[in-house]
């Protein structure tokens, strides 16, 4: 019997249908051999794309110049523009903006053969680092209401370019999912004094069956109604709202992360994946109800008519199962 | 300048990146010659499908005999269920229930090499009737809250098989983007008294603009704010919240739809799309501030981090743009 699930935040269904069953090898990951050619994030071409923002480089090597290993730029085709005004119109019974924010490009790493799974994970720890710095930064342009940080790896996944890279856009507004988030956030806690996502890591730690990994400071477990097979969350152990972490655990989120990955590589063939960095809104950075995480997808199944016609989600993974296969994998 | 644009009925916000601005022949179609081989859905092979439910055959022809001309039956793969109990239990914080509900595939025409588009307009008037049949007797059944009919074009839109077919999915819960359009609409009649979907169809036939086509009782046109590029809804043009068409214009509808798959397949050379219908849920089915429609997008742009992290949809072509490319495609 297919069962229906309830996300507990955003009240999302998705039918988990597990006559239709699937184990790691049914996936079919397509080809991720990279094609080379000209590559603009190889070092010796940074000429071909915008000035960098910041860089991690030796010091005293110039801005621009190719001896960095991490690099942050503007998107040569961003889906939204720095400068101007918003200029809020109305057009009869419709609203419109100026598309005003930014749309920036981390590159993780100067060798376009290596992924974020299998760098050094000092340089994951400056990719994290790049994260924060970019937030903070933008924060200060009181236009900008919230930042979304996300990867694209693979083409399935809708990476047009193959040298491992995550980016950022800039928002005028805070998304919609986002929104949902915080608004289920905010009713368990009018309703319980507690962050429902702290309360969805105590028992999923307590219970066990649905734990990937963790480590002092962070959890990786498969979400009790996920969207897509080994969906997977990273969220700190301790409460905390805003991706500024107070602690600094840059070393064990990039652990983590890099242990999620290399698992879902080993099991799953090297798969496309979507990952986003989902944390408070700059106008309530610091707050009781809602925490921060990585929501991580493989791209292993199509979304159709049904799914986008009903924003329910039909997952022929049970996230016990992806759970204990991302487990059991040796890596 | 990208443009911000707001849905007016659900508040989903889509980046209009003119920037990125892209004409019908920037869009490549996936292969979309056939591939022939066994198929279930051809006449003769009635024995591997489960038995139809209803069929349009000659009179005096057997139920499963191969002389239809239009056949639903129940999907071999079904993601839920029919029989059973709903069971809503709990899993500390989590809820969950059994998959009970129905899945259902509507096969269009005999003839394997044709599509939705090039049928007879008798045929599809008759696909639109057998969507009104089964929604009418699904209703019975008092754990279905809700029928979504959808349609999935084409491999990249998610059609595992090539012969044309629609297909519907019977729930027991009402889907959640469903509940934002009633919501929204909801909302705006409380305020003004108005349907919201009646007021934009007065303010697009009045400005002509997003308009693609229209008859005596429907419109086609590009929706403010769409998701993807081509993105077309059809609305009747009197309020009517229920697709069980108080005056049975199938003729119109099956005219409009057809003509809209056409303009589709001229210029952009037969894309993959998929459409679904939005209707009022069965325990309110006829109401003054709901307005059932078809939504149908082409499958051309890919889904990636950002959107699915986000809610937001950046969208290459302006709806402005896509509704007169539609409007002066020869067909």
């Amino acid at each position: 019997m297919p069962e229906l699930r309830k996300d507990p935040i955003v009240g999302r269904w998705v039918i988990i249908s597990i006559e239709r069953g699937k184990r790691p090898t049914d996936f079919v990951s397509p080809l991720k051999k990279k094609k080379g050619g000209f590559c603009p994030f190889c070092p010796g071409n940074e000429y071909t794309t915008p000035p960098e923002i910041i860089a991690f480089r030796p010091e005293g090597s110039a801005a621009n110049a190719s001896d960095w290993t991490l690099r942050v730029m503007a998107n040569k085709f961003p889906a939204l523009q720095a400068l101007g005004d918003l200029a809020k119109s109305g057009e009869g019974l419709f609203d419109k903006m100026n598309g005003l924010g930014a749309h920036e490009v981390i590159v993780e790493t100067p060798d376009h053969n290596l992924s974020l799974a299998n760098i050094l994970q000092e340089d994951v720890e400056h990719v994290l680092q790049a994260f924060e710095m970019r937030l903070d930064e933008l924060k200060k342009d009181q236009r900008v209401k919230y930042v979304l940080v996300f990867k694209n790896e693979g083409e399935a996944a809708g990476a047009s370019l193959e040298h491992s890279h995550t980016q950022l856009i800039a928002l005028p507004i805070v998304p919609k999912l986002v929104k949902e988030e915080l608004q289920g956030a905010r009713q368990h806690y009018e309703f319980k004094e507690r962050c429902i996502f702290c309360d969805v890591i105590n028992q999923e730690l307590s219970d066990g069956k649905r734990i990937i990994c963790e480590n002092d400071a962070f959890v990786a477990l498969a979400p009790f109604a996920p969207r897509a097979p080994f969906e997977t969350w990273i969220l700190p152990k301790k409460h905390e709202s805003m991706f500024f972490m107070q602690e600094k655990n840059y070393a064990q989120l990039a652990e983590i992360l890099q242990k999620v990955l290399r698992q879902l590589d080993k099991i799953l063939d090297v798969p496309p994946y979507n990952f986003v960095l989902h944390t408070s809104p700059f106008y309530d950075e610091m707050n009781e109800y809602y925490h921060w995480h990585i929501e991580l997808m493989p791209k292993l199944t199509k979304y159709a008519g049904f799914e986008w016609g009903s924003g329910f989600y039909i997952n022929p993974t049970p996230p016990e199962e992806s759970a204990r296969f991302m487990r059991e994998a040796r890596i």
